[in-house]
């Protein structure tokens, strides 16, 4: 497909990366610069540069957030949910990581020819589902049809807009020195979820999903701590670390993080030791972190463990002044560990 | 990926089509079977059910408009454009056509293992090119990466918000008895440029795509003629004909056109007897048909006409208060035949 008149430098270096690898969608170091240099480089834009989880656009006096998501996820039926439940979940957290109240979805799918006309009503009527649990209505959509062997069963793209509240900025260049660093639950739940099946991997109890949509924990934490709150992120893909390496980076501060405070199911961290993956990087769905001014941590921990879906949530470290653009984890036995983020290709199509 | 324990029946004859085929992609018949029976079936809104280009939403005492599409053309490349100004273009347009003018466009890329990353970038560049000439930005994205043999080297999905024009409102059952139907220039060039490619016809001239963002044009027809605009639509896929049948049937009213009075280039016309295509069947990507009130045409006309996309604008037909629901077309030789949504599928992946 390339034209020999295509003059224009690409500013990725083509010698390492002729072409797109798996890791350019893996939400590690690869997808970091493929956006950075190919797409920013191509939009140099102000808001597209926040690298947020969405963008957030001032209209008709206030302001909207507007994000999207596109879901490959193989396979497209789980324990806990499908690739529709997970795409309607997916960008509703992201409006809601930009302190926003979902007001609309709109649906793109991209369909393989012979994918089962049944499989596409369940996964339709898993989208009403958590759409109607999220009072989010789908109100737009598109569906296109790729020949045999050109895609996968099915795509789909979901893009959303919210409603910003008033008063609240989060964005991740917002860390500052001292906040707490929360999380709302036991990480890694939804990539072992998926590997499992895909392993073949057996538990006492099958291991399900974390997919969740997380709008209404945060409007809690908003309810309650206002713009104390500085960055609330979803780390899917490329886990906690890479979402962590993002903010430090973004923020121009330090992380540091205890090993023994971050919540790991019993049978996350056991697949995690079989499968070599490190629960720190294996992607979530139905958890936030939150990054909260320091003398309102325990009322922000408390608000996040009263929510039905943050029991189990954990403050699992500080932002320091120290080691700028950089995350330290302290392990069990006391070492320290530089956290990078996740480079190369852990777990594809996980989302 | 069949899963035994789901017993909700699927609303679509499952007999007939227990699979996906090209065609519910085609735009046509199946299109809209597939979409009223299994998305409107399992998400039965109001504004979803308006079946429109795009939902218009109210936000912060205003209205904005919201579109999705994704973007699976065959070959990514062709004269004139390629999918990543296709995808700009498409997406602008079906905010303009909900009368709205674009505020900003979110991208999301969905990338096959092995894609040249010098053609990203190409179409990167031709992304920015197509939003900066529309003074749109994309402002946030999204980027995922199949394995080798799951996709089709790239899709994009364009996903829009706009800002509605005060005191329009646009939707296909505004039809009414009366209304002169006009289209902006000669139609289907867009199908015909890529087929031409497929089937590697060669012309006297090199055949390029319309495709175009029409919001500009709007825009004048908009401050001319205010609300006595009372539908637009772009004939993608399906083609005119295929756009005239579902407003006909939206508004309840029938639709007469002249088949002389339908601009289509000559090389055009020519390929299509060659390929066996009608062109009234044959998409367009920069081309509206627009619905005004009988009294206004001709004003609306030279605003078309004298708008650098419209040179070629043609009044085609009247709206009528007999044969409801259909769609009659007065051949040059002064026959009269029914015009049909398109069934069946016939140009695959031409968007």
């Amino acid at each position: 497909m390339s034209v020999a008149t295509f003059n224009l430098e690409c500013p990725l270096p083509i010698a390492d990366y002729p072409n797109v690898v798996l890791a350019h969608g893996g939400g590690g170091r690869l997808s970091r610069t493929l956006v950075e240099k190919i797409f920013l480089g191509a939009y140099p834009n102000e808001v597209l540069a926040t690298l947020h989880d969405g963008a957030v656009l001032d209209v008709h006096g206030g302001r909207i957030a507007f994000s999207t998501d596109s879901y490959v996820i193989d396979p497209p039926f789980f324990p806990g949910g499908d690739i529709g439940s997970l795409a309607v979940h997916g960008t509703i957290n992201d409006l809601a990581m930009c302190g926003a109240t979902p007001l609309a979805l709109s649906a793109g799918f991209i369909l393989e020819e012979g994918f089962p006309m049944a499989d596409l009503w369940r996964i339709a009527l898993s989208m009403r589902d958590a759409a109607a649990a999220a009072a989010t209505p789908i109100v737009t959509g598109d569906t296109k049809v790729v020949d045999r062997g050109k895609g996968d069963g099915i795509f789909i793209n979901t893009t959303g807009v919210g409603i910003v509240r008033p008063g609240i900025e989060l964005a991740p260049r917002r860390a500052r020195a001292g906040d707490a660093v929360l999380v709302s639950g036991s990480i890694a739940t939804h990539g072992i979820a998926i590997m499992s099946i895909r392993e073949g991997l057996e538990f006492e109890t099958q291991l399900a999903t974390d997919s969740a949509a997380l709008h209404g924990m945060v409007a809690s934490l908003l309810d309650t701590l206002g713009s104390d709150v500085h960055v609330l992120r979803d780390p899917t893909r490329g886990g906690v670390a890479s979402a962590l390496c993002e903010i430090a980076d973004s923020a121009s501060v330090g992380i540091d993080i205890e090993e023994a405070a971050i919540p790991v199911l019993d049978e996350v961290r056991g697949a995690c030791e079989i499968l070599g993956f490190d629960p720190l990087y294996v992607a979530n769905e139905g958890k936030l972190i939150a990054f909260v001014a320091a003398e309102r941590a325990d009322e922000a921990l408390a608000t996040l463990r009263a929510h039905p879906l943050g029991g189990e949530a954990a403050r699992i470290g500080t932002v320091t002044s120290e080691h700028s653009g950089h995350v330290l984890q302290r392990s069990r036995i006391g070492g320290l560990r530089a956290i990078e983020m996740l480079s190369g290709e852990q777990l594809p199509r996980i989302c």
